[in-house]
């Protein structure tokens, strides 16, 4: 067995939403020990959790790496790439060489989907995906939901667009999953070539145009555009891109006051938003760093064995 | 002075029958911290280990960090690759501003033989060979006794077959010198091309004929083969070479019922072993890797100042 | 604001001669604690300490890494070339990111001058510049004060010769800086085409002769030659060089008898010093490197919010 339930988180898809509430009112609790004097408790002591990364991504592993250490476990880096995958060793044979040294959990990024699912089949119980191709990132959309509930007060019944690439976006797709399930009117708005052809199955709308959901939204999700797709012939060119679907300060004023600006991060300012609304009283986006941290605590928290918060695992001061 | 004796650990040729029993029984009570809740003793708390390397090796590297951190020492990884060797400084300066800086144990692997010996008798007492070149590799040696002694409860009087690039293998030198002292009859099984012309003054018989020691074997211990062999006319084919020194399920219905299939890993599926043989219950490849973490534990343990195994020090949790 | 005062270490022309001896005391205190049989202290714990460098610069690095541990805080380690600087995103969104995670420090190395000035400015406290550029390198002039001190028991009124190529040099600047402030005779010796024309305005003296300092120096520190720069036309050849500026053994019998040698490292042997001279008496190179951890726990510690040592800090034993 594998999913959340056998101690595994692969995809939104395998969570309920009493799952998804749980995780995200534990991480409210996870949230204030990293505004502590003594950012620790020991709840993790003694357990050991691996960073397996087959793609550099600084933020997502330091973020998984804080929280690991404020919960006192001890973390290991294993970067693929630099590592014995050079003498042409798989991922999986890794996986399970990792595991045998008894190893808690493997936190897993990999450019190609489904990765994680092969170590979860073959292993047992403690994979996290921390990324797969353009298929899943549910951490990053729990940290959204988080930061949404956290702005807004609730998820149900807002309007959220997705905007930008969706097609190769594991970020659009997880959180497509997450807010649906939370109740929220999801559309997605981007360029008719970065938008899958039979998406609104999910349950989301699907709009070309951005001012379609400016005036209606009160959470603007912009995905980062690799620029890379100009030369795969699904843009014209960045600057129509940044046009249709960039936000800037004027564009901005069409929006509800209260909305909030998200983005996944490293923003292309300029692109997808200018440096004054990324940087602005609406962009939430460092909050979504911050709690991204909240948020993974509370999931290798909950995934290594406990069922809900035990309040004395709020309490003390780290290895003590 | 350096060696065993004097704080190093440098090569089996240095160690007493009596050492090896030594680390094998106290890797023994190691052992069963790993499988704890709280994976932790503070037998080393305070402590730096410094892992300096100089080739590519995530196992070995990741199964010493993990044995430092389960007994509350630090951690440091060095690279020499991504490093100030960039400079042109010379692995040995390294190793004495790293000596200079209160380190107290240097575990170094190097694609050079000799280089641990050079920093060991340029240094103090604190450096422990995790591989040099084609020379010694002692801690995956002492992990391989004592997965020997586990599974079948000695070592003295088995048969047991080396089998693949003697020559190159720096796994099978520190093998062969720890069971030849442990009292095993050591066959070591190859292409001519890859067996060192006088290695029978070491104690060991040869064969160049897989079936020869199939029969016989307690243990068969298949060696990782370098594809670059075959460019280097060491090697008519790989094809070749997995007929007459593959091992595959057919070929494993000639051997002893109990006998155990041992390899470094990573393993080349299909060529040494089939994977159905790697994966199969004569194997025991995972249990070596298990229990190079607490082989590492007892030779960390043991080196940094305890002659003999304090049981306190396999109370407590971890840091407090 | 930014600079020593608010909780950034960025150049040491920001600090009063009371901070610089302020630090070197907390530092003595300090150093006692790496030569304990458990090398920590419990001050910094629950701490988390991010090294964010842009260069390769092991040893630089694993100080602070040491230093941190020392005092039991938690380390990160951010290798910008490595990481999504890969996507474009610049240092200061990757700092902005790391501070949105509740970090307490960033130790920062760029290539480019003004870096960690500029992270200061855009963040809260918490930079320490762990060297930018040509421009400065506070804790390596720290690190070599206090060795001073140590060695010949104050700085005042000594004759301090830096010797090689000034221009380039962020070691030589924030020396300079710093010996001036603390009241010692500083005498710049290098190629014309390696010292800054004006220099002598910082209070130093200049000398294209090293003789003029040989006789008269308590202290000669030396900088390590970049090969490049002959490519680049500062130097006519590196024999030239030496022959002038390199230290051997015949020319160190000119010096004073109790000089001391001094040199950031690495050396480049045969160049700026004899290897003789490197490893003889008068060398203090080790010593910089282990007072370098010293030094650099007590910066963290100072930053980290105690204005002075308070000796309760001392005592413990790490993570307990």
């Amino acid at each position: 067995m594998i999913g959340w339930k056998a101690g595994d988180l692969l995809d939104l898809r395998d969570l309920t939403k009493e799952d998804i509430e749980l995780i995200l009112e534990t991480a409210k609790s996870f949230k204030e020990v990293s505004t502590r004097d003594i950012k620790k408790v020991p709840a993790l002591r003694g357990k050991t959790v691996v960073m397996l990364f087959s793609e550099p991504s600084t933020r997502t592993r330091i973020s998984f790496e804080l929280a690991a250490k404020r919960l006192s476990a001890d973390t290991l880096n294993v970067t693929v790439s630099a590592s014995s995958l050079l003498k042409g060793e798989s991922m999986l044979d890794m996986a399970k060489n990792i595991e045998a040294m008894n190893v808690d959990m493997i936190v897993v990024r990999h450019k190609s989907a489904g990765v994680p699912q092969i170590l979860a089949e073959a292993l047992g119980p403690g994979i996290i995906n921390a990324g797969d191709g353009c298929r899943a990132h549910p951490t990053q959309a729990l940290l959204d939901m988080f930061t949404i509930k956290e702005k807004l007060g609730k998820i149900e019944g807002l309007n959220i667009a997705i905007v930008g690439d969706i097609l190769h976006s594991r970020v659009a797709r997880s959180n497509i999953h997450g807010l649906i399930k939370m109740g929220a009117n999801v559309t997605l708005c981007g360029p008719t070539t970065l938008i899958p052809p039979d998406i609104e199955q999910e349950g989301v709308k699907v709009t070309y145009k951005l001012e379609d959901v400016l005036k209606i939204s009160d959470v603007l999700m912009f995905l980062r555009l690799q620029k890379e797709r100009q030369e795969e012939k699904y843009l014209s060119s960045i600057r129509e891109y940044t046009k249709l679907f960039g936000l800037n300060k004027e564009k901005l004023k069409m929006a509800k006051k209260n909305v909030i600006i998200m983005h996944p991060g490293p923003v292309n300012r300029g692109i997808e938003l200018s440096a004054d609304v990324a940087d602005g009283p609406q962009s939430v986006i460092l909050d979504q760093v911050t709690n991204g941290v909240a948020v993974r605590m509370a999931i290798l928290y909950l995934l290594l064995g406990k069922k809900e918060l035990v309040s004395d695992d709020l309490k003390g001061q780290g290895d003590s």
